[in-house]
């Protein structure tokens, strides 16, 4: 193992479950160590939606996500950089990952075009005109400030042709070369993303053509993009033995609750989502016993908190009733509180999973994990 | 005096000042004290907008205001006294001030009608049809649990013939009887609401008929209603000398950051408005140099605070480049920034007056408040 500072990413790896692929390990970054596993609110545009830094802080957040394509076209990142990086901007002290604005091209559909330099693409704000390269994406992720950068990629639709899976996969991989080129700031981590759509044999050469260019982490992109469970846990169960054991493994844009145990049990370290938040702001909040839709009206007399077994703030100060009145209401306090107690959920999920992994009882936390929900009749 | 257990609102006036009407008190009510002058930040249905309650204890709010009319139609006041109260419902243990819902039920305009009982109205929400009385309103504030609870009265609209001021004015002294008269929780405050329009003699006439009555506290109603701030201030010097020292004196409603120093000059001790809290939602800054609108684009690689002379959460950790990023991009977090800065701007402008009050400077601050806006061209 290399000196942890050697590389802007070092992956300690702390425990190994007996029973599963599941890992408990600390990722090193110049901004701070992050216990994995770990979940990431995603802060689209310089703000996790609703939250104060402090109040993050407060109840676990490691790391958060910024979205490079957003900040690229607003404030923009020449003048972020200007202006100090994201960091300083959003009053931000701990690491931040970026991910490469692929995602977000990519998902503009007619209002893009694919070659080999790049993406042309059309704002979704004024529809100015734009070129996205892996180049670019990296200069943009640099500017930013980002402690872990993402390679710029294709996030391939689902469902699509074997044919298409092949020419995006081998596409991304001579992407994520030209961006460890471009690359200039070497204290920042890069992390490559494997994709293969789901065909295991493309899904194992995307493995192989990455860990030829080498990366400090190693993602699984293209999930959670309409596919089955059991699809997606097929798809890590092919790629996550793959990956170098002393590389963190992200896998991207997922997911339920479940999602995330099971992830962690296929050998998965970092997650992101904005299931906790945009649900929140949508009135539907997460417990140990399955989702809740605040704006019923089984709740507007209903003196308990979200869930009784939670300890965050909001359970420990406040009824169903109130957080339905504010929701109701459309108060911007329903925003704020729902968020809170959604991410505290999260983040409290991967803490009793990284203590479940530190004390060797990951399979009895994850039979645990079901049995409440499968006694709500939620699971 | 009386003792402070004796009373629901016992008012200790501290000091007067030698130059102006300005008083320094100390308002004792079943929650707590409350030094005056004081702000009251508006909660109108349970939260004040974008705040937490832990936030607006932080930040120096002493007491809140809830409006019974919005309170009423929802949640709806049994609903709320079956929760317990609305101390308990949103997680504020300090005093709150209840208006009577006078105020919203005759902005309906075409939607309500009056009569000596009441007032009938339909509402904003569903249309449905009701009736409020003085003996409804106090029913309402008694449910909520309000420390501090008005009378029933019109705020008459300006401008008004001298004959529906009388007649309105009249009316409003009756109700403010059936009020006290109401009444059935003896430990809660009840404050009368001197109204006469723009009026001398009718204003002397309803000081006169409200102190046979006799109230805990008194208010000046029927301000801030499109009248010029020299009429407004003539109101306050013709109304105010006329109400005993004993007693803390409100006025309803105003106002601008100039409003809330020339009304405590004349003698005021408590004030609401909504325009920290509304202008913040809007993008609109109070500073010690005057307005400051957010969205200009003149602030997008701006640097500085809002204001270098404030001490607050954001202006210690935000520049205005940012702030005017989030409110661009309507983020949640630029209503909670600056709500945050204009309700801690409008709670230090009032603690800045109780210190100079206390240290008989009263004087030398207000010269020194309106130099600073003369020098940035703003007064």
């Amino acid at each position: 193992m290399n000196n942890l500072h050697e590389k802007p990413a070092q992956f300690e790896l702390l425990n190994v479950c007996h029973d599963t692929e599941a890992r408990r390990g600390t990722l090193h970054t110049r901004r701070g160590a992050i216990e994995t596993p770990a979940f990431m609110p995603v802060g689209t545009l310089g703000t996790v939606k609703g939250m104060l830094p402090e109040q993050l802080k407060e109840i676990g957040a490691q790391i958060i996500l910024g979205n490079t394509y957003h900040l690229y076209l607003r404030p923009g990142h020449e003048r972020l950089a200007r202006l100090g990086g994201l960091h300083r901007f959003m009053n931000w002290d701990r690491p931040i990952l970026t991910d490469s604005g692929g995602f977000q091209v990519f998902s503009l559909g007619a209002l893009r075009k694919i070659n080999e330099e790049g993406v042309r693409f059309q704002s979704h704000l004024d529809g100015s005109k734009h070129i996205l390269t892996p180049e670019l994406s990296i200069a943009i992720q640099e500017a930013l400030g980002a402690d872990i950068m993402m390679v710029f990629d294709e996030c391939i639709p689902h469902p699509a042709t074997r044919a298409y899976v092949a020419e995006s996969t081998a596409r991304s991989s001579r992407w994520a070369a030209r961006c460890k080129k471009a690359r200039t700031d070497q204290s920042a981590a890069l992390f490559g993303i494997v994709q293969g759509g789901m065909e295991e044999d493309l899904r194992r050469q995307s493995v192989e053509e990455l860990l030829e260019t080498g990366f400090d982490g190693y993602a699984l992109g293209g999930l959670s993009v309409g596919e089955s469970a059991e699809v997606m846990y097929q798809v890590m169960e092919w790629s996550l033995p793959l990956l170098p054991q002393d590389r963190p493994r992200y896998v991207m844009g997922v997911g339920t609750p479940e999602n995330l145990v099971e992830a962690v049990a296929r050998g998965a370290d970092m997650f992101d989502c904005v299931m906790p938040t945009r649900n929140a702001r949508n009135g539907v909040l997460f417990t140990s016993f399955g989702k809740l839709s605040i704006k019923q009206a089984r709740f507007v007399e209903d003196e308990t908190p979200i869930d009784s077994d939670c300890s965050c703030y909001v359970c420990r100060n406040y009824s169903r009733a109130y957080l339905r009145h504010l929701y109701q209401s459309n108060e911007i306090l329903a925003s704020v509180l729902n968020t809170t107690h959604n991410l505290y959920y999260y983040l409290h999920l991967m803490q009793d999973m990284r203590a479940a992994l530190t004390a060797g009882t990951f399979k009895v936390f994850r039979e645990k994990f079901y049995r409440k929900r499968i006694q709500a009749g939620e699971a």
